[in-house]
């Protein structure tokens, strides 16, 4: 009886409790209107730091981490804690931090967020999800009338992996729809193609899917970063030839390290002389899609069969906001996914269930990714977002004549990257010697510089930028600065950055 | 010029109203304070309409969709936007949905996803989420734990489709590692085996992963859904007798529709005599983890080689939060899904590598889903989470009760569930016979009842309570109400439920 007793005293004051847990809310809403949580003044950033870098044990110290079965804090403990967790992480919409694909938050879609998280919704039926159902639907047809389809099909996801992943299953089922119900078994191999500087995801995709990554074919890409298409016809003749069946074809607009364009309309030539599918994996690169001056770096991309964007990159939309987009019709994106749940997806029901995405899925609950991607372009327009990524290309290309205005400490990658990736190699004062001194040896000590700057850069928590080898043409690490629709950066940053690269490059001991 | 000159008046303007526009925070935050969005005050509910439902085409008219190049709301029209579509919401956290197997929000959960939104970090490094990174890993290991794995290995994911599907994957390389490379051609065909009542997500993996859902093979249930083992070992053998290679058994705790539990002893027992791994879809009844009094519900678990539970399901967490589970060792997890990545994984970090998560993911970047859950447990500790699922398991019994006291007008499905769902059929007045005039058709025409309250429900706003045929026993349509940890229901709203669905019931045509 005493357990019992205990057990009803304690739902009570849970139940009893709950209104006021309500004011945690207000709580945590002012830690995330101080200045120091976002950083995104930019008078501030440069006394501001974007991490407060400690290593995992130290870390562990600091933060009381262990969940235990009896815990009774005050709201203000609670509050404490929260504090805590948001100094130790890193401000990802601080002015500075270069390091992903993505980088500050627009506050339009940050609102978006917020309202997601406390409605709470699952994108499965229209029943549960009225209003985000038909702003999804609106979002797709959008999309795809920018991309040339004319009438698309497609599903938001939770990341580019899947959305590169809804391709290749697409493309497997157009292929040989006995694959959804007999598999691969017995089959002549599967084969896919893309070059050696897309996403890790084909090869991630290609294990997950039963194709193995031996099946996931790389193809040369030429020095600017682009799938060479002679290699692609001759890796998919070779292919053939060994007894393989090609299926699918990967183009990559805005590679990761480069942020190379592939050329959409060579690859749809090949692609459609040997019947493959066309995928164009636009993760990065999809945003000039809303732009006029840069929207010529996916031409082509309406003969894609299909492609992926992830607006919550260059777009400033907060994680995750990823889009799979089709122009086949017919409903093969239904076809190929439903699994007649008829218990979930009941087709009895008063409203036409046709608005019901769960049959297009791979997921059941599914989170709703479009709102705020849908508020932010109700708040500025899309077009307001194709300047500000036209911006960020224009001031990746002024940076380019910044490192080239210091050519005795920097080393451009590429004279011009084709979008706001721009990589260098930054040289130390140490190093700086006659161009016919530069050899193997002096190479191979210059990739041990970014690391270790790098370093510098966490624990200063003045400026975060990757850096990144690039196997395929044999370099060894440099830095990989990404530009993004926001912060809306000035020529005057630029400087900054190299700046701060050289003063923290006199620390490093190479 | 002119074009250059708009856009460079565009992007001052953007960038000096950017400053302003995260004044849209405090707005939208103070309609998310507003009462009717939540409805979570127990003494408003029967004032406050879960959903005003609208048919999409009259939504549509009311809410302006249409996304355009060109907008420039005022912040007071982005709110008055904001607000309709928090209006025509579901309102889940309303203390009236039960309609999905997720009900009202908790609110520390949903400050831990405020929180989370306005950091917007992504889990794959140490670097990028260092905070974020130990708090995945100290959850995973507190699960492990309580699941009674030792050194239990895991991670996040978007959902228990996902979750299931790494099961899946890694049972897959443990059985047959060159298929990460080779892929399965020329295999003899991998079979898997799950109920008949089990989440349709096996049956879409299938498909997905190149199996086919032919080798996906439907186990039969007994009269209280549970996975019956003399079926199960028949099938392993007769897939075998076929030329198929077993090598994965699902077992489900909490099936989607009765909450079933499958008897994980003694699958595993076949699982072993077999040497095929086994998986338990625990994204319902995971939550049992937390409890004393219905621990045993998964007694077995810490013989089973993985399970996938979905906290955001009873416990109140934000969508998404979803954990896969594995106590297999040597970095199984990694192995199976690394794709050595290097470009992004680097191995020269000045820290220790091992808390990047990434190379464990089939994803790339990744949401954070663990904080909030750490929150909650932090705010309240596990236990008072297994006193509150205990309290809603209490209440499906005490819900069946009360519905078998109005056994003239109510029928239940099973006489006892074993976890918080309680499916029944309700009788209207016009179809109240006596036992031996419930023929076939009687029956049929009962079925018809459940979608035609569900229509009157919406529109009264009242109530929202799922409804689901049950095709493995040839039942047709009854309802299925599932309790969750929030709200904490009293015995008063039970009778409430059973009240709104018999005076709905008097206003549908049979």
């Amino acid at each position: 009886m005493a357990a019992s007793k205990d057990h009803s005293t304690t739902i009570n004051e849970i139940r009893d409790g709950l209104m006021d847990d309500w004011n945690v809310l207000e709580n945590v809403f002012r830690l995330l209107q101080r200045e120091d949580t976002f950083c995104m003044d930019p008078e501030k950033w440069g006394q501001q730091k974007i991490v407060p870098f400690l290593q995992p044990d130290k870390l562990k110290e600091r933060i009381n981490l262990k969940v235990r079965e009896t815990e009774n804090p005050s709201l203000a403990e609670i509050e404490k804690l929260c504090q805590e967790v948001i100094h130790y992480s890193v401000k990802t919409s601080h002015g500075r931090f270069h390091n992903q694909l993505f980088g500050q938050l627009d506050p339009f879609g940050l609102a978006g967020s917020l309202i997601t998280e406390a409605m709470n919704g699952s994108s499965y039926t229209y029943e549960v999800a009225p209003v985000f159902s038909l702003i999804e639907t609106e979002l797709i047809s959008t999309v795809s009338q920018l991309a040339g389809y004319k009438n698309g099909d497609g599903i938001f996801g939770p990341g580019g992996s899947t959305s590169n992943m809804y391709g290749m299953v697409l493309a497997r089922y157009k292929f040989a729809p006995s694959v959804k119900t007999a598999g691969m078994f017995g089959m002549k191999p599967l084969v896919l193609f893309t070059s050696d500087q897309s996403h890790y995801s084909f090869v991630k995709a290609a294990n997950w899917l039963g194709l193995g990554s031996d099946n996931c074919v790389a193809v040369k890409t030429n020095e600017r970063g682009q799938m060479r298409l002679d290699d692609l016809e001759a890796k998919i003749v070779e292919a053939k030839a060994r007894g393989g069946q090609p299926f699918f074809v990967n183009c990559t607009a805005g590679t990761t390290v480069l942020g190379a364009f592939d050329d959409i309309n060579g690859a749809a030539d090949v692609a459609e002389r040997h019947g493959l599918w066309l995928h164009v994996d636009a993760c990065l690169g999809g945003a000039v899609l809303l732009s006029h001056k840069n929207r010529s770096l996916l031409a082509g991309l309406e003969r894609a069969n299909s492609f992926a964007w992830n607006p919550h990159k260059s777009l400033g939309v907060p994680m995750q906001c990823s889009m799979f987009l089709t122009r086949e019709q017919d409903r093969l994106l239904e076809r190929c996914n439903s699994a007649e749940a008829h218990y979930l997806f009941q087709q009895d029901k008063f409203y036409d269930v046709s608005y019901d995405t769960g049959n297009k899925s791979v997921q059941c609950g599914r989170k709703i990714d479009a709102f705020k991607f849908w508020l932010m372009l109700k708040a500025r327009g899309y077009g307001k977002y194709g300047h500000l990524i036209d911006h960020a290309i224009d001031m990746s290309r002024l940076l380019e004549d910044k490192v080239r205005q210091r050519s005795d400490r920097f080393r451009l990658v590429l004279q011009r990257h084709e979008y706001s990736n721009v990589c260098f190699w930054y040289i130390p004062k140490a190093m700086r010697v006659s161009k016919k001194e530069e050899t193997p040896e002096w190479w191979e000590r210059l990739y041990t510089v970014a690391p270790k700057i790098k370093e510098q850069m966490i624990y200063s928590g003045s400026l975060m930028v990757g850096y990144s080898p690039l196997k395929s043409q044999n370099f060894g690490n440099f830095f990989r600065m990404v530009l993004t629709c926001f912060p809306v950066l000035k020529s005057e940053e630029l400087d900054f950055i190299l700046d701060e690269i050289e003063r923290l490059g006199e620390k490093i001991v190479i």
